[in-house]
C-alpha cells in the first residue's frame, strides 16, 4: 500500500462548503418525511419517477421559480461530446424534459411525483446549502383549475401527513392573473415598478399596512436606518393596492367577494377570479376546508415562472430563533401553474401545475416543534475477553433474530471504553458476559436509560454496589425478553 | 411568458448519455431493495449517514476498487475558490474523508451504512450507466478479523433479505494475503506478471482448469480466434497456482486445509490463513453456515485497494440473456479490508473493512427471477361531464380515506380516451358516474383485470352486453367495499 501512505492530513480531510454531512438523526428524520409525503402522493395516484442528476444545460434552461435569486448558478461541466451539462437545480426542469421527450407514449395528463437532491451553485451560509432535498408532485398536460385544486389539497394533506397538527399549518393560494389585473388596473407597465409593488405586497405580514404603504409610495426607512426606495405610486393607486392586499378574509368565499370588489374592469383579473371559484368548490369536494386552504392576495412567488394560480405551504408554529426572537416557521414549499415550461420543448400547448416541498426544512421544523420520534441506538454486546468474542457475536445474532437492533463492540479497548462507546451510540442497554456469567450460563444486562436515572438518586458507593441500578443478571434464555421489557419501559 | 415560447423542439428534449430515467416499476423495485438491505444494516447496529455529492478531488483520491477500470473518470469542476471538486465515484472515499475529519468525536470503531447515487465519467453502454445506486456498510477503526466476518455475514443476510432464496446465493471469501503468499511462493515480483496470474485465476469459473493453465503459461486462443498472451510460467509453477485455484472445497474447513497444503513456507500466507480461521469461527457464531459463505481462492477483486480479506456476493440463479445463452446472474457486490484509505488522511493506523451492494443490479436480478411483487396502478375515477367533476373528486377522496390509491382523470377527453388512460396507468379498476348513476345515487365500477380476462371468453356483442364482465353498479356507500373486494380478488 505504498500509494496510501499518510500525507499532510489537514489539507485532505475536509469537504466543499455547502454540502452537508448528515448523521443518523437528521438523515432518518428526512427519510421519514420523504416516506410520509410520498405516501400521500402515491395514494393520490401519482407515479413516482426519477431522472438522472445531469441534464443538458440548454434543456435545463433558466427558469428558477425563486425570484430573489434569478441568476442562481448551476454546477455545469462539458461532456466529452463537447455539450454542456449541469446538475439539476430543481425537479421541475427535468420533468419538463422527460415529459416532452416521452410525451407521445405517456398517459395524459401525466401526473408524477419525484424526490431527490437538487444542486444550486450559490454562496452557502447558515442553513443555506448548495445541495438539498426536494419532494415534488406535478400534473403535466392539464389546464384545468381542478388540477391546481388537487395540488393545493394534496399539499395540505402531505403537510398533515408529515405530522403538522390541524390548525397549525395552512396552504395559501393566490393567482398570477389577479396580480396582473391589479397592476393593469393601476396602469403600471414598467417592469421594475411592477416588481417593486409585488415585493411590497410580499412584506405585508412583516411590515403591516403602513409599512407596505411606504414601500408603495416614496420609500421606507427601517429600524437600522436602511432606506428602501418605494414604487412611487400616488395616494389613489396606493389605496387600490392596499384594498387588494387587505382582501384576504377568513373564508375563501369572503376573500373572493373582497377581491371582486378590489379588482374591477380587468379581464385578466376576472379570469383569475373565476378560476379561483372553481378551485374553491373543488377544494371542498376534496375535503380541504377554509381553515386548511386560504386565498391570500399577498402570496407572490416567482413572476417569470408561474402563469396562473400560485400557492405556498406554511407552518404556523412559532419558534425562538438563535437571537431569541419569536418567529413563525413559515414556508416549507410551494408551487403553481407554469404553462410555458413543457410547451417550450414541444411547440404545442402543454399546461402544467405542481409544487415542491423542501424536505430538510420540513424535517427540521418537525424536529423543532417536537413532532418527531427520537431514535434509539443499538444494544451493544461487550467483549470482555477477545478469546470469547464469538460468544458475544452469537448473543447479538440472537437479539437480531428477535428484531432487536444490536451490535458487538468491535474495538480492542477495555470495559470503560466500551461503556463510553455504548454511550456515544445512544444505546438503550449493554449486554455483558464475563467469566462468571459464562460459568453460570447467564448474561448481565445494564439499562442505560432508566438505570442512569435511578443512579442519580443514589447517595453513596455502598448503596450503589448493593442496588446496582438498572442492572440485572438473567439466564441466557431470558435475555431477549428482559431487553424487550427494558426497551418498552424506556418508551 | 414571452421567454418561454417554443424553440427547436428536438434539440432540447434529450438527456446526456448514461443517466437513466426510471419509471415507477424500476424505481419502486430499487427503493424496495434499499429498504430491505438497509433494514439489515440498521438491525446490526450500523449508523446511517449521508455525505454530500461533491468532495474535493484531492480528498477523493484515485482509489477505485475495480481493477478493470483503474483510470475511471470522475465528474470534476473547479469551485469558485479555485479548488477542484468532483462527484463521488463510490461511497467509501467520502466515508474515509468523513471519518478522518471527525475521528476524534466519533464512536470508535465507527460502523456506518450509506446509500445513494455514485457517478463515474465513463463510456456508457447497455446496462452500464454513469450514475448508479450503491448501498454500503463499513467498519472504520477495527483491524480485527471479527469485523470482516461481520461484514461477510451481514452481506449474506442482506442478500437474503433482498429476496434471494436459501441456496441460491453465496458470499465467496478470499484473502489478499493468500494471493500475495502464492505469488511470493512462485517467485514472481514483476507487477505485470502478478496481475496476469490473478486475472487468470479470476477466470477459473468460465474457462476451467485447462483454460487457466494456458493463461498461466504461453497464452490462450479463444473461440473467436483472439489470442491472450499468458503469464509465461513454467510447468512447475503452473501446478502450484492450479493447486491453489483448486483448493476451494464445499466446506470452509476443508478449503482451509487444502489452502494450507497449497501454500507453504510463506509467512504472509500463514497470516492470511490464520485470519480466515478466525473468520470461519465467527461466521458460525453469526449463523452463516458453509452453504452461505464459502472460502474461494479464485475471488480476486481490486489489488491496489484491498489489503486483507476480500469478498463477493453472488446470485446463483441462471437466466437466459439477450443472445439466448444461459448465464449465471453472478456478482451483485463485494468488498474487503482496506487499511490504507482512512489512514492516509490521518497519519495514524485506522484499519477498515466494508462492502458495497449494487442496488440496480440486485433489483434487476430480483425482477428477472420473479421475486418481486408487481405494482398496481391507481383506481381511476372518470369524469363524464366536466360540470360535475367535483363529484368525481369527492369519490376519489372517499377511496383515499379508505387507503385505496386513486385519482380523478384530469384531462378533457372523452370516455374512450379515459379508458385508455386507465389502461396506461395500470389501473385495477375505474369508477364511472354518469347521469344515470347520479340520479340513482350509485356508481358503476369496472374491474380492469378480472373483467378483461372474462371478456376474452365472450363470443359476441349481445352476450357481452348482457353479462358486462367485471362491471357492477353499486350504491355510493358500497363503493369502497366493492373495490376493496376487487383488489383482493386480483392478487
Amino acid at each position: 500500500m505504498a500509494k496510501n501512505k499518510p500525507v499532510k492530513p489537514k489539507s485532505l480531510a475536509r469537504k466543499p462548503r455547502g454540502f452537508p454531512d448528515k448523521r443518523e438523526d437528521v438523515l432518518q428524520a428526512e427519510l421519514d418525511m420523504i416516506e410520509r409525503v410520498t405516501s400521500v402522493y402515491r395514494l393520490w395516484g401519482f407515479e413516482g419517477i426519477e431522472t438522472g442528476a445531469f441534464e443538458y444545460a440548454d434543456a435545463l434552461g433558466k427558469f428558477l421559480p425563486d425570484q430573489d435569486r434569478p441568476n442562481a448558478g448551476v454546477f455545469a461541466l462539458e461532456d466529452d461530446d463537447e455539450q454542456w451539462m449541469a446538475l439539476r437545480y430543481d425537479l421541475t426542469a427535468p420533468l419538463a424534459r422527460f415529459a416532452a421527450e416521452h410525451w407521445d407514449t405517456l398517459p395524459k395528463p401525466f401526473r408524477r411525483y419525484a424526490y431527490g437532491p437538487v444542486w444550486r451553485n450559490e454562496k452557502p451560509g447558515p442553513g443555506r446549502f448548495r445541495e438539498f432535498m426536494q419532494c415534488d408532485a406535478d400534473t403535466v398536460g392539464s389546464g384545468s383549475p381542478a388540477a391546481d385544486a388537487e395540488m393545493v389539497a394534496m399539499m395540505a394533506q402531505a403537510i398533515r401527513a408529515a405530522g403538522a397538527a390541524e390548525g397549525r399549518f395552512v396552504v395559501r393560494v393566490n393567482s398570477r392573473q389577479l396580480m396582473s389585473g391589479l397592476l393593469d388596473q393601476i396602469g403600471t407597465s414598467d417592469e421594475g415598478t411592477r416588481l417593486t409593488i409585488l415585493r411590497a405586497l410580499d412584506k405585508l405580514d412583516r411590515l403591516g399596512l403602513s409599512g407596505v404603504a411606504d414601500l408603495l409610495g416614496e420609500g421606507r426607512e427601517d429600524e437600522s436606518g436602511d432606506y428602501t426606495k418605494g414604487a412611487g405610486l400616488d395616494a389613489e393607486r396606493i389605496k387600490t393596492v392596499l384594498a387588494f392586499a387587505e382582501a384576504g378574509k377568513s373564508t375563501r368565499g369572503e376573500t373572493l367577494d373582497a377581491l371582486a370588489k378590489a379588482l374591477h374592469g380587468s379581464e385578466i383579473a376576472a379570469q383569475g377570479l373565476s378560476e379561483l371559484k372553481v378551485i374553491d368548490s373543488m377544494l371542498f369536494a376534496l375535503g380541504a376546508e377554509d381553515n386548511v386552504v386560504t386565498f391570500d392576495p399577498t402570496v407572490i412567488r416567482g413572476l417569470e415562472y408561474y402563469t396562473g394560480p400560485v400557492f405556498e405551504g406554511e407552518l404556523l408554529d412559532e419558534i425562538t430563533d438563535e437571537k431569541g426572537n419569536t418567529v413563525r416557521i413559515g414556508s416549507i414549499g410551494g408551487g403553481g401553474r407554469y404553462d410555458g415550461l413543457v410547451s417550450r420543448f414541444r411547440g404545442e400547448d402543454i399546461p402544467s401545475t405542481g409544487f415542491s416541498i423542501g424536505i430538510s426544512r420540513l424535517a427540521a421544523a418537525m424536529a423543532i416543534t417536537g413532532q418527531m420520534e427520537t431514535l434509539s441506538g443499538p444494544v451493544v454486546v461487550l467483549v470482555l475477553d477477545q478469546e470469547h468474542a464469538s460468544d458475544s457475536h452469537a448473543l447479538a445474532s440472537r437479539l437480531r433474530a428477535a428484531n432487536i437492533r444490536s451490535e458487538v463492540y468491535m474495538g480492542s479497548s477495555g470495559m470503560r471504553a466500551q461503556m463510553k462507546y455504548a454511550d456515544r451510540r445512544g444505546s438503550p442497554a449493554v449486554v455483558i458476559v464475563g467469566e462468571d456469567e459464562r460459568a453460570k450460563g447467564t448474561v448481565t444486562i445494564k439499562d442505560l436509560i432508566v438505570g442512569a436515572q435511578k443512579a442519580k438518586a443514589i447517595k453513596d458507593n455502598t448503596e450503589w454496589r448493593e442496588s446496582r441500578p438498572g442492572q440485572v443478571e438473567v439466564p441466557l434464555d431470558g435475555m431477549v425478553d428482559t431487553i424487550r421489557g427494558m426497551l418498552e419501559a424506556q418508551k
